[in-house]
């Protein structure tokens, strides 16, 4: 049974985290409120630094994506680990973060020549060549810069993970990256390496989202490192670095099982090494990017219950609608996905018998679910405060104003004490943005 | 063949609407850039007043969820709609754009204490009773502001329609209103005509959207009538106002083919005039709810293509992969309801043979899709301004930041003018939101 709470989630009379009583949260923050423990978070950004540090890579990137939050990138630079970016509007965040440029890397399949001059300007590490356009597009600005900068090359291996399944084929049917099947990311090699204004540091493969094994990774590395060689033995080029992405998967409902972290590191440091030696090529350098991993489990929502409703199904049995103040706006994942989520009852105990509800939001939509399937205390009844586990990541970064809703804030809890890192949105906020009648 | 466009485009050299050409838009908005065709909208607007009001309805509201901004609410109103919200934020905007109370109707399954003050305080003509707990929660409101408040019972049929086809069940799974088959809408009227500060004028039905033909709204209308007759011969209360919700389709593809209006509009009155005649039940007052079908059509996204990048698919084909500078970020009704749209060149004309694309977003995510199949001119560039047709609803309105990205701002466009209605977001923006590291 995976826990899903934060490590510093205490059930007593409520719910509490790092020593914060959630109702305390609710009277301060209002709801519905997003729950950082940072500890956690810390933890899990200190616990991927050194089980990836020990099984070779060089550096371990937090995926901005996930969540993008100056204190949020702060803590996970304080831990060890580097930033990956995807937009001019994380960079931003991670330069006010006060990330340093070599702990940066810029990825995305459409950036724009601003967007890839201001990484330049910052120094990144890395931008993440995505297409034979882009080639030309970064070669320019960093000619323009007056400064030779560092890619690597996204590669599409035709590997698709996802929890405890991979699918393998030839091609990939999506719009990242350079495909090897097809040779497009060896003539990508060709091609960066007679630029004088890039330097070609190796090769970056992602192949999915909540991975729970290593076999996918196992799989790409394998095409990755033949791919390595061809290079090296076509092209004479060595490529020192081999970023295998993110993807790690996170328990969401107690019966997800993902890989410890330490071992998934050292069986992908084991397997990438191996890969290695059999191909005669020299250990490149590994780089990750975990994003949910680290963040996901840390967070949870804070919703207030409003109305409760028993709706009698067509076979007789009732299911009871439990109506939060929240809903897509602030998570759009249940719908978006169809992803499962783990709710409890936080501002109180109850021994009433569990029912099957449906948590759903307030938005006139009847898609606006947040979980879909769940037991809660029979007794369940507005006013309560529920809680839902390991909203860390996508949840605030995906969040809408659908139905004018303002996002909620986002605040952080350690030690006691909690403090803000996203204010709450107000009503003025988006009449702000409107031009009037 | 329906024309997905709005009625005030143009195309010659370049897409023009409204007598504005797109790349003069481009140029002094930025992309992506959301477009209103103002006189297509109050067109539209007009329109359903007319047939609606031709075939009984008291009231067309326009559901401001759809798109929320004044200047949509004043063109709206203005035409002779009233307006539905469905939040405090909502009603916020209907009132800074002046839409008097008695043209108001407050929606939603879990309206909080405060949105119902709001909204008595407003004056607004009806709040549609959702739930049990609401009878108390909307009488004890305007108790303590010591009026009398209009409600309509939100019943639900058993009725769900959709484009050509409508399922019909005894029992509704979702979270809105009160179920007719289980008795529980009948409870709710005998609750709430004993109650002195809420009048009871009717029943409220909404059975689903994109609805293309009137069959939907015939056997909703049934369940409708048959309830009213019941309440009538059991309570002895003669209910007002049916107000049948919205739900009309629009086209988003050359082939699909919505109804006309008018003829929906008829056939929808003379089936209710007729039902209600079998049962000896006077004509009541019927209201409408329409949203995307008055502001869907007039609206246009213009993007700038990035990267143009073909990938061979498993069977040799290949599929032309079409960057945008937007994404799921302006759009996610692609991602979130699979979603079809028409795309288009728009800044030049082009001889070049249609190529199989896919339009994508620049977010860091394989699922980020605008136009998930199209034909477009082979020569397709980076540079290009391309036009996604029938975007003006559930697109600004369920807009995010994912990946940091600023939301596009949404202009008018109107005898040759532009302006701006909602303004484009800014990194800075985002960042006033955050606490800093």
């Amino acid at each position: 049974m995976a826990d899903v709470w934060p490590t510093g989630a205490a059930w007593g009379e409520a719910l509490s985290i790092a020593g914060v009583d959630c109702r305390d949260l609710a009277a301060e923050f209002g709801t519905p409120l997003y729950v950082l423990d940072e500890a956690d978070a810390r933890m899990r950004a200190r616990a991927f630094y050194e089980a990836y540090t020990a099984a070779g890579a060089h550096l371990v990137s937090y995926a901005a994506k996930a969540l993008c939050a100056t204190a949020v990138l702060r803590w996970v630079t304080e831990e060890g680990l580097g930033v990956d970016v995807a937009t001019g509007g994380e960079l931003a965040v991670a330069l006010r973060a006060g990330v340093t440029g070599d702990r940066l890397t810029l990825h995305g399949n459409n950036k724009s020549v601003a967007e890839i001059e201001a990484a330049i300007a910052a120094g990144v590490g890395h931008i993440v060549i995505d297409s034979f356009e882009e080639i030309v597009r970064v070669a320019d600005a960093a000619r323009r810069a007056v400064v030779v900068q560092p890619v690597l090359i996204r590669v599409t291996t035709g590997i698709e993970a996802h929890t405890h399944e991979f699918i393998s084929t030839a091609h990939e049917d999506q719009k990242f990256g350079l495909s090897v099947a097809s040779g497009d990311a060896e003539e990508a090699a060709r091609r960066i390496v007679k630029l004088p204004s890039l330097r070609l540091d190796g090769l970056h493969s992602h192949i999915g989202s909540q991975i729970f094994d290593a076999r996918g990774f196992e799989a790409a590395a394998q095409r990755v490192v033949a791919l390595a060689t061809r290079i090296r033995d076509e092209q004479g080029v060595e490529l020192a670095e081999f970023n295998l992405g993110g993807g790690m998967g996170i328990a969401y409902l107690a019966d997800d099982d993902p890989l410890d972290v330490t071992d998934m590191a050292a069986q992908i440091g084991d397997i990438v090494g191996k890969q290695c030696a059999d191909a005669g090529l020299a250990m490149p350098q590994l780089a990750f990017e975990p994003g949910r991993a680290i963040i996901g489990p840390a967070g949870v929502t804070l919703y207030e219950v409003g109305t409760v409703k028993p709706v009698t199904l067509e076979d007789g049995s009732v299911r009871t609608y439990v109506s939060v103040d929240g809903g897509m706006s602030d998570n759009i994942r249940t719908a978006l996905y169809d992803a499962h989520y783990t709710v409890a009852l936080a501002s109180r105990e109850s021994k009433a018998e569990p029912i099957l509800v449906r948590v759903v939001g307030k938005h006139c939509e009847s898609g606006d679910i947040v979980v879909r399937d769940a037991m809660l205390p029979g007794d369940i009844t507005a006013g309560d405060l529920v809680a839902v586990a390991a909203t860390g990541a996508y949840c605030r970064s995906m969040a809408s104003n659908y139905n004018w809703v303002p996002r909620p804030a986002l605040v952080a809890v350690s030690e006691g004490q909690a403090s803000i890192i996203l204010r709450r949105e107000t009503i003025e906020d988006l009449l702000e943005l409107d031009a009037g009648a």
